[in-house]
């Protein structure tokens, strides 16, 4: 089977450019005994993408040059040589960036019958829905009556964090870029308050909403953002720091906020986390976020594009507000 | 009873000046039921009381202009309408920066027989060792095998941490000011790896101790050596802020670390803590820190002034490298 890739090209300085890829066409190897062939029918980008361009010490392993890139994908399985999966299931996986691949059975997480379109497991039932409800409810340790301010909260995980909370009895304040996705935060999701970042000082806009402080302040942004939250926490407030797409394109060190020192008085707690070491809360997200998804209580959006070859297009645009929600490139 | 008090005369600029003080004669009340009248035999000054000087929102309210100034203080009762306490028990209070003072009798802690000086309540047996017990065990969660890296290592609280480090099987790593201070830690001490922040590039230092990365960073210091140590953290790694000097007399808000996005990727977490709020660990502190100090395990130091009237000088000295270990003024 025939499938194209793509790799990244040369490592991009500050906005990545589509001419930092190249697509290729590749001949996938036979499936060998325990194997599977899948070919991709929903494929992600996201902003942690950017940071792995960077050649840095990391978590996770930064991408290399020449490297067919990975991320999220979900799959048709088309041929199957394990007795654990069989032909037309779906399965999710992490070998995205490409048509198809072969892989051992084990590498790839069966969704058996989907109860939502294939691109929901790529974004709010998926890595994207995952994040927030750890982030909200593990990592910032969320108590019923929390004023949970959130940054980015037009996009997918941020989205997710503000209807957690509200479905879970607390208060949810939004910052995004522009009118329209401010108005969609509390007219569509249900934000109490929401606030285009742009316009106006974002620690006033921040105490508009929530005028005795804020206990989680959930940071997609790092920045500004976070200086500013950090002077609005009330006492052993939380701050999950799961994004700093501010910083993710700077070409210089960005100096950090200001005012960290209001977290040794105050108690504050900056947690910086790794999904995958929340896997003990994956059967309560699965059970709670289906729940929630399938009967219209959370709500999501979706930018979409199609064919492969405009991936790297999709990619870019995360960076320019291009996307509301998850940025989704379907590939059938 | 006349007792002499020291007020804050003005907000310090900067590095404090004993002009920013003034010393007062007063006349204490009677004693009315329920009350004790004290006489403090040890004082304590710290460098956290340079934060609460400053006008601004803190889980501790600000000292006000014209206010008695209040630490620490290990004092001796001369008068009891209470039948808790007995004339000639100890106290520790927070009625420091006066000769004497009369209070309700629950407005003390009684520390009945004292096992070390008086002064040791002050330091290891007190709030610096409780803060150092707290601070690495609990907010640090340390665990056997950690590397544990101290700033300000020479000082009451950072010298405590990096024995209690040893003490509990894990490796001690501190920075100090001067040779001295570091020949103090590695041969008096029995820290692994010991260097002077003033000289050489602080990450290479760090690692010279710590060539597979460290565990925990208890932060004294903030500035720097907080931006140096992220770099060297090990995976899901916890930075306990403890104390931010390099930042307490700063005339202009100094930029945090240009690289707490490491924390994201690393899952690392940043804690600012209120020992208040450790209380449930107090009884163990006790039980194991007196121990470790009478038998000698867990050694300390002190810098002592004579006198009332030394205290602001005391307390100038904190920020200019003039104590190892704990800053103590006796006044008998």
């Amino acid at each position: 089977m025939q499938s194209q890739e793509i790799r990244l090209k040369k490592r991009p300085v500050g906005i990545p450019e589509s001419d930092d890829f190249e697509i290729v066409q590749t001949q996938l190897p036979e499936a060998t005994d325990g194997e599977i062939v899948v070919e991709n029918v929903s494929l992600t980008v996201d902003p942690y993408m950017r940071g792995r361009m960077i050649d840095r010490k990391s978590y996770t392993p930064p991408f290399q040059i020449g490297e067919t890139l990975t991320g999220g994908a979900i799959g048709r399985v088309t041929k199957s040589n394990s007795p654990d999966i069989s032909v037309g299931e779906y399965v999710e996986s992490h070998f995205g960036w490409r048509e198809g691949f072969v892989a051992k059975a084990s590498a790839v997480k069966t969704l058996g019958n989907l109860q939502a379109p294939a691109s929901s497991y790529l974004g709010v039932l998926g890595m994207p829905g995952m994040t927030a409800y750890v982030g909200l409810l593990g990592v910032g340790e969320f108590k019923e009556g929390d004023v949970v301010f959130v940054s980015g909260a037009a996009g997918a995980v941020g989205s997710a964090v503000g209807q957690i909370a509200k479905i879970k009895g607390g208060t949810a304040i939004g910052s995004a870029g522009g009118e329209d996705k401010v108005r969609h935060l509390t007219e569509d999701l249900g934000f109490d308050h929401a606030f285009d970042y742009r316009k106006g000082h974002l620690e006033k806009q921040i105490q508009e909403g929530a005028p005795d402080g804020i206990d989680i302040y959930f940071d997609n942004v790092g920045g500004d953002h976070l200086q500013a939250a950090l002077n609005c926490m009330r006492p052993n407030g939380r701050i999950p720091l799961c994004g700093a797409i501010s910083q993710y394109n700077a070409t210089a060190p960005v100096p950090g906020p200001n005012n960290l020192t209001i977290a040794i008085g105050m108690g504050l707690t900056l947690k910086g986390f790794i999904v995958s070491n929340y896997n003990d809360m994956r059967a309560d997200f699965d059970r709670e976020m289906t729940q929630w998804v399938t009967s219209g209580k959370l709500k999501y959006r979706e930018t979409i594009f199609d064919g492969l070859e405009n991936m790297p297009q999709a990619f870019v645009g995360l960076f320019d507000g291009t996307n509301t929600g998850k940025m989704i490139v379907n590939l059938q």
